[in-house]
C-alpha cells in the first residue's frame, strides 16, 4: 500500500521532503503539489522527476480523491487555515514548525482535532527522531538514572545573520529544545527566566547573545538552556540529564578521532542542516508508515500547542527579567495514550 | 522508474534485503522469489506481504521478462551458478559473499562479466557503505595524513560457538578487513604471514583463539590486524590508519555517554548484526540507485576475487608459520575506472 | 636554606601537612607543633619521627624563636585569633579553610595584614594548584576562547552523612567554587541566586539536595553550580568555561581507558582525598618557596574574605528565594598586584 | 636522616637530577660533584645554590666518606666503571640508561651485585613510575583483564635530527619499551622480528622510518610495537594490553577538553620532556626512600642486562629481517623477590 501524498509549499524545506519521501523513503508517493508561486511548484516537479499534478490552490489539493495524507510546508501564517482543512477532509497531515503562528491557533487545530475525534495531525518536531535523543530517551525510561533531576542543555550555532533578533533566541532557536524535553522527561513546564551573560562581541549591536533559559517542571526538575547563537567554533547541541543515580549525555556526532598537529581531535559540525539529517528522514517515514497502519504516533498538535505556550512564556521572561509561569489549557484525555 | 527485483535464496538474509527493499528503501520491489525450500518462499512472500510470484528454480527466475535485477541469497555453493547464469541473462546482480567457494569460481564469474562487457556484478561487502569507513577513505583520499604507512586493527567478537575452527578466523572473520581495507588504501596485498598469540583460555581446545594477522601491501603499507573471537567484552570493530602526517580512527558507534557506579562510559555493542545495519541499507539503495542510471559502482567481482586470493593465502600462512606471497592474476583494464 | 615550621593544630589535616612537608616536600621543617590535646601532639610527633618540639599553647609557640612559619590547622573558631597572633609576630601564616567563621572576621585578618605593610597570610584554598584548574587559567589568561561569558559547574559527591544540612551546600561545598571561580575569571560575584531542583530519594529528609547555585559577576559572567551531595557514583568535579570563540573544560582525572563488559570506560574517583591530593602537595610547597624568596603569592587573606562574604549571600538565597546581592567592603589596594 | 649524594657528571641530566634532589624531593642532600669538565661542574653549583664539593674525579667522589649514594649522570661509555666503582665501596648507585654500552657490561655489574650480597644498583628507568603505567600494572596484577595475551604499543615522536640512523630506533627509542613491557607483563622475551612499512617522505634518506618491532615473550605474549619518529603531529606514547576478557589503554597526557574552530580536542604533547617529568620526580623520590629505609626497589641490575640483550635481538633482526631468538643468561635467584 502506497499512501498519496499532496505537499502545500514546495519552498526549500517542501522540495526537500518531497525528495525524501520520492528517492530515500519508502510508502510514499508525491501525487499532487500546490504552492502560491505556481512555477515554482512546477520547477519542483521537473527537478525531482514528479509524476504530480500541480494545483493553483492547498484547499483545491487537500479534497483531491486520490490524495490520502498532507505535508504543509508553506508559509506559516497559513498553517493553521491549511491543518485545520485536512481536518475538516479527515486526512492525515503533515505539518512543518511552527503550527500556527500563536498558541490559541495552535489550541484551535488541537480542538479540530478533538472534535474529529481521531488523531490526524502530526507536527514536525524531528529531535524526538534523532537516535542521540532516543538513547537518552530509553535510558530514562528504562529508570537507568533514578528519576531525572536537572537537565544542562545548550544550542549553539557558529553565527546568525543580522536578521536574527533577542526574541528569535526562543521563538526560532530554544523552540527545539522547547518541543524536545517535554517529550524527553514526559513532563510539563512551571516557570521560566531568561537571564542574560555577558555579551559576545561577535555580535550585532540589536542581539543579546548569549542567553540561558531557566526552566522549571511541574515534577519540578530544573532546566538550564544556553542559548548562544554566535559561538563561532560550531553548530553544536548539548543534553546532559541529572538523575537520582546517574548521568547521561546525548552523543556527540559522528566523526574520526584524529591525531595531527599536536591534537587529538574529532570534528564539530559546523552546519545545523547536517545534525538531524537522519532525523528528518525517520520522522517522514514513521509519519507514512504509521498512516497505513491507521495510527500516527509523532508529535501532536497538543504539542505543537504546548511548545507555543511556553516559547510564549519565555519572551515574555525576556522582557520581564521576571520568573514567568506558563499557563497552559487544559489537556484533553485524546492525547492520553 | 521502480527497479523490479527477483530473490533467489530466501533464508535469514535473504529474507532480511527483501523486508529491507519493501518497507525501508525506495525504487525497488520484490516481484519474485525462490528457494530450495519453496515453503520457505512462500512464508517469506506472506510474513512481508510482498507481491511477488514464487519460482521453483533459480534460473527460471533469473529468465522472467519482469525481473530487472537479481539478489543472490542463496546457499554459498550455489552462488556461482547463478551470478554466471544472470550475467548471461544480461541482468544485474547483487551477490552475498562469498562470490564463489573458490578463487577460480571467483575469476569465472570476474571472466563472464569481462566477457559481457558491462559491469552486472556487486558483491555483497557492507564494510564500504558504513560511515565510519567512508569517513576513513575520505580522510585518505584527502590528504589528511599523507601516505597510508600503518594500518592497526582489530575484529574482536564476544564469542564463537564451538563449530568455529581456526581457518575461520580468516574465512568468516578477517575477510571483511581483507576486503575492506583494500578499497581503503587502494592497494593490493603483497604477502600475509599469520601469528599465534597465547590462547584465550575462554575459548574450545581446538581453536587458536586470538590470532595476528600480518600484511604487506604493494605499496609497503603494513597491516597488523588482530583476529579475537571470544574476547568476551564485546563486539568491537577498530581501525587506525597512521600516515605521514597524522593518524585516523574509525569513529566508535553511537552511544550515550554515561557517569553512574563511579564509571565515565559509553556502550560497546554485543551483537555484530547492529553494527553495520545501516550500512546493509545503504549497500542495497546505492545498488537499486545504480540500476536506475545504468550504471553500479558497488564492490566488484574483481575484489570478491580478490579478497578469495588474499584469504587463500592467509589460511596458507595459518598452517605454515611462514610469509606467504598473494598471488593474483592480471587485473582486466575493465575494472579500472 | 629551611624554613623552620610550626603546626598548631595536629588533627587530622595538621597531621597530613606535617607528613607532607617531612616526607615529600623540599625545603621545610617542622620544628614545633601544639594542640589543644597534647598527647595527640606528641604522637603525631611519634608517628612521622619529627624533630619537633611540643608546645602547651598555640601563643607560646608562635612567639618560639626557631619558629619561621605557622600552619594554622586547629578548630575552625580559633583560626582568628591564631592567625592575627601570627601577623603582629611578623611571621608567615598558612592558615586552612575557613580563614575565620565570620566575613568580620576575615576582614579583621585583612585589616591587621594591612596595617603590618606585608603580605603574611596564605588561606589553604588549594583548587588554583591543581593542574587542571591552571590549564583553564592559562587558557583564559592567553585569549584562548575570547571572553568569558558562562561557567557551567558541577560539585558531586557519592553521599554525605545525616549531620550535613542545606546551608552546608553553600559553605562547605560550594565554598570551593566560590574561591577557586574568583580567580579563574578575575571577578568579583554581583549577585547569587539559589534554585531548588526535585529532590534525590537517595537522602534525608532535613536535606535539599541537588541545589543550583546561579552567580553573575562584576564583568556579567553567569555562571551556573550545580550541587549534588548524593549523586551516587562519584566524586565528580566539572567545570566548563564558555568564551566568546571556544569552550574549554576541567580535564577528568587521569584513569586507563578500559573495554569491559560491554563498556568502554574510564574511572570517577569516589573519595574526594584522592582529587585534589597532588594540589595539596604543590600549595604547601609553593608557600614554603615563597617564603624563601621573601614574598607569598597563594590565596590572600582578601581571598578568604572574599569567599566568606560569597558564602554569606548564597545562604541568605537559599533562604529567601531570592536574588541577593554580593556587598564586600573596599578591596585594599595592597591587594592589587 | 638524610641521604647525602654524590653526582658524577653534571650534563643536562645530572644537573635536572641535582636541582629535583635539591629544590622538590625530599630527604636528598647533594654534597659532591664532579664532571670531565670541572667549569661545568662549578657552573652547576653556582646556578642551583648547592653546598656541595667539587671533585676532580669521579672515583674519588665514590670514596668520600660523606658520599651515602651515588648518582652516575656521566658519559654512557663510563657508567660501567663508575657502578662497579659504586658497588665495591657498598654504597647506593642510580646509574642512569644505560646501564653500560654492552650487555656484556651490564652482566658485570649483575655479577658484581650479585656478590656484594646486597642490591646496591638501581638503573635509570622511569617509565615504572609513571601512573599511567602503574594504572595498567595494577590492573593486570588485579586480574581485570584476565591473562595479558597482546600489547599494541607506539612510540612515536615529532622528529629527529640527521644524526639519529636506523639503529637508534632500538637502542634509543625502543629501549624504553623493552624494558616497561617486561615489568608490565612480568615475562622476558623470547624472540624478535622487526618489519619495515613504507617510509615516510619526512625524514632523511639514510633512515628506514617508521618500524613495527614484533615481539613474542616466553609466556606466548604477542607485542607489536610501532616505532614512527618522524611522525609530525607530536609525541605520543600508546600501550594498549589485550587480555582474555578486557582491554586496557595507557590514559593520555592530562590536557583540556577544548571546543573552538569546528573540533573537539586535547593537546597532544610536543615535548618528550613533559611527558615522564613527574616519573622522573617519583623515581628518584623513591630511591631517596628506599635507601633511608635499606632496601631500594627500582628498576634492577638484571632489568638493565635484560634490556640490553632484547636491544642487541631487535637489532640484529633489523639488519637480518629474520625472527632473532632473545638469549639471555641465567637469572641470578638474587634477583627473585
Amino acid at each position: 500500500m502506497t499512501i498519496r501524498i499532496g505537499v502545500i509549499g514546495t519552498g526549500a524545506i517542501g522540495e526537500d521532503h518531497a525528495r525524501r519521501i520520492t528517492h530515500v523513503l519508502s510508502g510514499g508517493h508525491i501525487v499532487a503539489v500546490t504552492d502560491v508561486n505556481r512555477s515554482q511548484a512546477e520547477a519542483v516537479v521537473a527537478r525531482l522527476g514528479l509524476d504530480a499534478r500541480v494545483y493553483d490552490d492547498g484547499h483545491e489539493l487537500i479534497k483531491a480523491a486520490d490524495v490520502d495524507a498532507l505535508l504543509v510546508t508553506s508559509w506559516g501564517p497559513t498553517h493553521e487555515e491549511f491543518v485545520l482543512a485536512a481536518i475538516k477532509a479527515g486526512k492525515y497531515v503533515f505539518c512543518e514548525k511552527p503550527l500556527a503562528t500563536t498558541a490559541q491557533g495552535c489550541l484551535n487545530i488541537v480542538n479540530a482535532e478533538v472534535a474529529a475525534g481521531q488523531r490526524l495531525v502530526q507536527i514536525g518536531f524531528m529531535r524526538p527522531y534523532d537516535r542521540g535523543y532516543q538513547l537518552l530517551k530509553q535510558a530514562i525510561d528504562d529508570n537507568q538514572i533514578g528519576e531525572p533531576l536537572m537537565v544542562h542543555c545548550a544550542h549553539r550555532n557558529p553565527t546568525v545573520p543580522e536578521s536574527y533578533i533577542t526574541s528569535m533566541a526562543i521563538v526560532d532557536t530554544a523552540i527545539h529544545e522547547l518541543d524536545v524535553l517535554r517529550w524527553l522527561l514526559n513532563d510539563d513546564y512551571k516557570t521560566v527566566q531568561v537571564v542574560y551573560p555577558r555579551r559576545t562581541r561577535n555580535r550585532f549591536e540589536h542581539l543579546a547573545d548569549p542567553q540561558v533559559v531557566l526552566i522549571e517542571t511541574h515534577k519540578g526538575v530544573r532546566i538550564d538552556l544556553e542559548i548562544f547563537v554566535n559561538c563561532q567554533y560550531g553548530y553544536d547541541i548539548q543534553c546532559s540529564v541529572v538523575g537520582e543515580t546517574g548521568i547521561i549525555n546525548l552523543p556527540e556526532p559522528q566523526s574520526l578521532l584524529v591525531r595531527s598537529d599536536a591534537r587529538l581531535s574529532t570534528a564539530i559540525l559546523t552546519d545545523w542542516k547536517q545534525r538531524f539529517i537522519d532525523a528528518y528522514d525517520i520522522e517522514l517515514q514513521n509519519f507514512i508508515n504509521g498512516i497505513a497502519q491507521g495510527r500516527i504516533e509523532g508529535p501532536t498538535a497538543w504539542d505543537g500547542y504546548a511548545a507555543a505556550v511556553a516559547a510564549d512564556a519565555c519572551v515574555k521572561a525576556q522582557e520581564s527579567g521576571q520568573i514567568e509561569a506558563v499557563v497552559m489549557a487544559e489537556r484533553p484525555a485524546f492525547y492520553n495514550q
